[in-house]
């Protein structure tokens, strides 16, 4: 390991977000890069926040009648391509197995992209009756994409932890209720885990998913301005249950082609809480998604080392028993300040220093990651303010992160405007649009900015403004951002 | 989903062993085909299993200091190519990615057949001196391997579930250490979870993984008296630290390289619960674990229904207050006897009826999976009768596989009676070998056995028995078997 100067920022947030973002992905121990281009690999501290993202929306997805299961990452071809749409929509990124040892392969197998194609061949083979209906599956996996922009630790890589959730429904109206489900369970993981607001709506016709009938997205704003889409909740009506055959006998007696969704969310949200709450210190963890919620640090010399690891291992207890995850640091090779440092970068939301002194006086420091307020209470408190802070530091963290979002959230009335805003601070722009695929197009390559989501909360009285590009009637109001 | 007629097996474990297998990993919903030679899908219900046995090692891993973490798939054919030896074992089984989209690539991509080497050219950078150590990591991810034997669900599949456990140490101690600890924790998982007994011991060298200095296994007798190796942990010695610099600076102040060891165990410890308990009836699986260790069925008329779903809920809800899994089936669509048989065939160990009359005198019914016993007891004996029943599941199903294990065991003075051991009961054969790699490619040519272990329990007396091939001495007491 090297030494607190080497493994601290040496780039700035406000000067260059970008270099900021990657030296902390890296220094914190989050991840490391792969061999190969885009490539990632999540080091332990990192995959710790993999885990207890999984778990807690693992459990979200059960709770509501969801189950998980397993499929194999190699498609082969004429699997992949029965969907023309979908195909076309990911022929350029796919990666493709053509050999195995010496021989080449009779037909190439791509690496999924997304499993729609394997699983629906396998859902026609399960699913025969409206009582096989719904039918709720989850897959934890992995999903390869080469990419073609540039590649972003945690945004954009060639292969990146997500899930993807399918499912097969009786009628059009179950389809969309299920839609609509998950995007209500990302939102309450988004917002009430992860600590960052989001805005949601649908995807226009050009940017929703290829092979779906509609998509609803939430999307979220970066440090820097730019949008993050932060999860996906497709509506595939009978797009792929007719290529695929997916049917069912009907309460009617009659054959008929089932509804579908699907949907996805990933690590991107590990790199989202980077780049929302992480400032030149490191990362800032919410505590409801960090994996150590309280760090202990205990700082004795030899005459009292017995007495701080006792006690400091007393309040770790006291702690656990609390449900608070909490952890001793007892690295002998590192000094208190070291340590201080390592904590702040790693983003662990609550610190406490143990140390003889305060012992004596039945006291306990501590120290919040967020505004690095210093707390000095009895110790009897522990749990009570221990809990309190925590609170207290995951709602300030969301409303921050709120703050931001409306401050940067404005709207254009002309085009020059749009520009002005998009090129200086960025942010969400709120702006009318007629519909247009050409005014869309238009917009998106002379300012950098796509349309985001067309949020369902409409107001009535949009249709009255005119298209920010070509000044024609009707429109509406839509989210305008540059993003990741 | 089909009648309990189409689902129930066709095939019978005495008479066609592997028919039965297939017809059981696929009719219990454990499992499906996927679209390309040897791929397999998990069903929730065997995911259901896969998710148990990941949380059950998981806890062992982490209580002896592992933590996880995640690595891509695709391994550039250099890296790959890095320790030699290694890579001519696996070079016949790569997937080869050569394309992505329309483009072919500079250098071809590996599917990891196992992640020795893009794990340690990570592991360069992480670790520089002996306060980095020992550094124990673990990965939950597949592997991929084009099979050229026959492929088999759950055994030998072109993509299997598994973890691989990489550790660097500071001594060749240490990493000896590190292989015993992690056999202990395998077998603790197989013979105190899976209730399958183990024999356990090193591979000879021509069996030992490529690029190891030893492997050590553990092994166990399938229904059939076929071998299957249950999980292996190998010694690496230096033998990728050189090649991959994985060095650190010594406590001695001096550079010096570190000592490895890589294990792993997969999803085939799940197929091998079914080619141990399963009967001609379906799968058993020991209570440790079966994701739903109790299935309770409520019988009713339409005059008693809501009586007996009442108790079948306050049933439940005791059982779940006991940390016993427990599930009501509440299927409408199906008769009581439909239901029996389904869960037979999916091998639930315990299953209670709740019926009118036994609610009215305050019995409970309750049957056993692994002997069909009957068994009617008060209703306030609930959780104490339930936790002894299953106790008992676990302790015979151990029981049973054991004196199997032991009656399959045979020795064999001559290479005549090995061989006609072999071919008619099978099972493990205790022998004498030489040590040469003559005898070893003889026998196995001839007989079809493998030399499965060379166990740790070593007879001092054996090196005095004649090569059950060559008539030399000295020998050693090895186990040959016919394996998957």
């Amino acid at each position: 390991m090297s030494s607190a100067k080497e493994v601290g920022l040496t780039a700035r947030k406000e000067d260059n977000f970008s270099e900021w973002y990657g030296q902390l992905v890296l220094k914190s121990g989050l991840a490391d890069y792969g061999s190969t281009k885009g490539a990632l690999i999540l080091r332990p501290y990192g995959y710790s926040i993999w885990e207890l993202f999984r778990e807690t929306l693992d459990k979200l997805l059960r709770d509501t009648g969801h189950e998980n299961g397993f499929l194999p990452v190699m498609i082969p071809e004429t699997l992949l391509k029965k969907e023309e749409e979908h195909f076309r929509g990911f022929n350029s990124e796919v990666f493709w197995v053509t050999k195995a040892g010496d021989n080449e392969l009779s037909e190439k197998l791509a690496l999924r992209p997304t499993s729609e194609t394997i699983a629906y061949s396998a859902f026609a083979r399960w699913i025969s009756s409206y009582r096989d209906l719904p039918f709720k599956i989850n897959f934890w996996n992995t999903a390869l994409r080469a990419e073609i922009k540039a590649t972003k630790p945690l945004i954009r890589n060639s292969e990146f932890l997500w899930q993807e959730g399918h499912t097969v429904h009786e009628s059009r109206e179950d389809a969309s209720k299920e839609v609509d489900l998950i995007l209500k369970l990302y939102k309450k993981l988004i917002e009430e885990y992860f600590a960052i607001p989001v805005r949601q709506g649908l995807k226009s016709s050009q940017e929703k998913f290829v092979g779906a009938e509609s998509t609803a997205s939430l999307e979220s704003l970066m440090g820097d301005g730019r949008a993050l889409q932060m999860a996906t909740s497709h509506h595939l009506g009978q797009n792929f249950a007719k290529p695929f055959e997916i049917k069912y006998l009907g309460r009617d007696n009659v054959e008929h082609y089932a509804w579908q969704t699907s949907w996805g969310t990933s690590w991107r949200l590990i790199g989202a809480l980077v780049m929302v709450h992480g400032d030149n210190k490191g990362l800032i963890l919410p505590p409801n998604i960090s994996p150590i919620q309280v760090i202990i640090i205990p700082i004795h010399k030899k005459a009292d080392e017995e007495l701080v690891k006792d006690h400091s291992k007393n309040v770790l207890q006291e702690l656990e028993q609390a449900n608070i995850r909490a952890k001793i640091d007892e690295r002998v090779e590192y000094t208190a300040g070291w340590k201080f440092n390592d904590w702040e970068l790693r983003g662990v939301p609550l610190r406490i220093n143990i140390g003889q002194r305060d012992i004596e006086k039945d006291k306990l420091e501590m120290s919040r990651r967020d505004t690095f307020e210093k707390i000095t209470v009895e110790r009897k408190d522990l749990v009570s303010i221990v809990n309190r802070l925590l609170t207290s530091i995951q709602k300030d963290l969301f409303t921050k992160a709120s703050e931001f979002l409306s401050h940067n959230t404005t709207s254009a009335p002309d085009f020059e405007t749009f520009k002005e805003i998009i090129t200086t601070k960025g942010g969400f722009i709120a702006a009318a649009w007629c519909g247009s695929d050409y005014c869309e197009t238009q917009i998106k390559e002379q300012s950098g900015a796509d349309i985001r989501i067309i949020p369902s909360d409409v107001d009535s009285a949009s249709n009255r403004a005119e298209c920010v590009f070509c000044r024609q009637k009707p429109t509406i109001i839509v989210l305008f951002a540059r993003a990741y």
